[in-house]
């Protein structure tokens, strides 16, 4: 119990992982070998899925049996929606609601008692999981809203499906695009805090419903998944307040507030994910004709470049600097960005747990122990 | 990313704490400085909390004030209940139901709002679901045998009110007590598994119902909680095969069975809990004129040290392995004992939750990447 204390376990390799690869320094994702660019150009969430659980892209066959499965489980019992119903009633966060469905939903597992170790049970139950949690939150939304949840409609894609369970209205083809390209951008990104504790559960041979129910309750943290509802309601107090976006920043930084959406440990640069969401941001600007999200994030981002020296101080935009402006123009509600967070990361869950399960070995690791080595007793009445 | 993996980060260590302290070669474990024997022997499972909690013994008035408070904030809300009664009507399994039932507690607490980082609002959060553990695990176990739960009785200890909820009577002395050292055994112990996945939920200031119910899905595992239950059933089939306790585990042994209740990553010798442990099952069965059960493990264990040299192997018997014994001697079912286990740990979680908090660092190591760099796409058509 010597070694030196590795906080926040930066820099410490804990497992080989063939899933997802972060050039921090060149600003490159990867996935499998295939770079983010080209997977959010021209794949679909359900191949990503394929990827990262089976190894390799599917084949049209493949892809087009994956998807009918999944759209099969997406279903969620009655017992799951008045549970939600309970839930919204006291206004519950939705994150806290959704690690409450998914911890349910293993008591409808049809394979109750799989061995834990076999590896094809656990990617169905996985698959499971990540079918219902868009029934689980489009129905938590719902319910917030005093409206009856809908049931998953055939036919439509993952993201669609999404979009119609929430709104009750089938999305046009830039919505579903757009949220099928969020799905993809936020699948994987090694071992963060969420993954690395779905994995750590797993590696008790706990069930996978704990190990989702574990990674819901980590992405949950301000520090984690909360960061790009704290951008969008930053972006709102900047929209609200009489200052253009700049004077807000100065003042901002002037009072000592952080901003929220810049620095990531695992990048020197700006993440290539922002990248991605920068652009459709523009994009869906322009084609609305109200472009003032993207260009508030847009004009803070540049002045804290050029003015504020970021990029040598290590701080660019983040994935979370443009998601919540991409989700609020397709009117998505600003506590539901973390739940489409977990709605994708779910993908790299269950790929790391799956992994996690072919070479195991239980996550123990020490404390260095500074407190005192003995200690009197003294009885209750003499204290 | 160039560093050795750590395989279940053996060795590595993560923090600082002065929570506890395990002498793997002395077979020594303390809290806080004070030897697990004194406590199991003086302390009650109370005021172990509290030295946990706070950081030092309580006084007379602050433990009777610690004490009522908990008492208080015993009894779950009826959406809890029926919740469970759901799953008990499914049979679901008593620790994925706790997960459940904890992940629901947070839409009942009374400080929603309270900021992640206000330790004193994280240890009344904590103290709420260890108070409420009990009640939980009581209704549900009342519910699967199909008798209405009990509510919290007045002017009972922690461990006594459990087993009236359980039971419908007040329990004797032996019983209160034999349980009350059990909870004080098992309240903490270093990084185990559990208790990591509730610091790095807790690193990404997700809130404490978040890391307690990762903490219940972490123990739930097999290879972590389970093995107490494993232990009983091996016994229970020792029981009622023909051969003797020594030929019976002769045989498992050539058959190639792992025992389970031996060895553990951090002591080289005998657990001082599993000494505790044995002299309390040894005593239930003096007590009740049937020592069978302790006889068989003390038996098996005799076989294994002195014919297998297990010692000399570094495997020695844990803290599940006379556990079982002194549960199944009070009366609590096999697939209550990791309930058990978490009721008591659920201390160690909340401690090391505060103790994370007060120098907090995001959890996040690394993976090796050892995928492919470069991957073709492939258009779904030409695939």
């Amino acid at each position: 119990m010597s070694g030196e204390v590795q906080k926040g376990l930066e820099g410490v390799v804990v497992a080989e992982s063939q899933l997802s690869f972060i050039d921090g320094d060149e600003g490159r994702l990867i996935y499998r070998g295939h770079d983010i660019e080209t997977l959010a150009a021209e794949a679909s969430y359900e191949e990503v899925l394929y990827l990262l659980w089976h190894g390799s892209l599917p084949t049209a066959d493949q892809l087009s049996e994956f998807t009918a499965t999944m759209a099969e489980e997406r279903a969620v019992d009655d017992e799951v929606l008045s549970v939600l119903a309970d839930l919204a009633a006291v206004d519950e966060s939705p994150m806290a609601a959704l690690r409450t469905a998914v911890s349910m939903l293993s008591a409808s597992d049809p394979e109750p008692d799989a061995d834990p170790e076999d590896g094809a049970a656990r990617l169905r139950q996985g698959r499971r999981i990540t079918a219902k949690i868009p029934t689980i939150l489009a129905a938590y939304q719902r319910l917030r809203d005093g409206e009856e949840p809908l049931s998953p409609r055939e036919g439509l894609s993952h993201a669609a499906n999404f979009l119609y369970m929430l709104t009750g209205e089938e999305p046009d083809e830039v919505a579903e695009e757009t949220l099928d390209m969020a799905l993809i951008l936020h699948a994987d990104h090694g071992l963060n805090a969420s993954t690395f504790t779905s994995m750590v559960i797993a590696s008790t041979l706990a069930d996978t419903y704990s190990a989702i129910a574990g990674g819901v309750g980590a992405l949950s943290g301000p520090l984690h998944g909360g960061a790009n509802q704290d951008v969008m309601e930053t972006l709102i107090e900047v929209d609200s307040s009489e200052k253009g976006s700049v004077e807000w920043v100065k003042d901002a930084l002037e009072q000592g507030r952080k901003i929220p959406g810049f620095g990531h440990r695992v990048y020197n640069v700006k993440d290539p994910r922002a990248v991605i969401l920068e652009e459709k941001s523009r994009d869906l600007g322009d084609a609305s004709g109200e472009r003032k999200w993207y260009d508030h994030a847009n004009e803070i981002e540049e002045y804290l470049v050029e003015e504020q020296n970021f990029a040598e101080k290590g701080l660019a935009p983040n994935v979370d600097f443009y998601s919540g402006t991409v989700y609020y123009q397709l009117g998505i509600p600003v506590d539901m960005f973390t739940p489409i967070f977990a709605m994708s990361r779910v993908g790299g869950w269950v790929a790391h747990v799956l992994e996690q399960l072919e070479d195991n070995r239980i996550m123990r690791p020490r404390a260095k122990y500074t407190g005192a080595k003995e200690a009197d007793w003294v009885p209750l009445g003499e204290r």
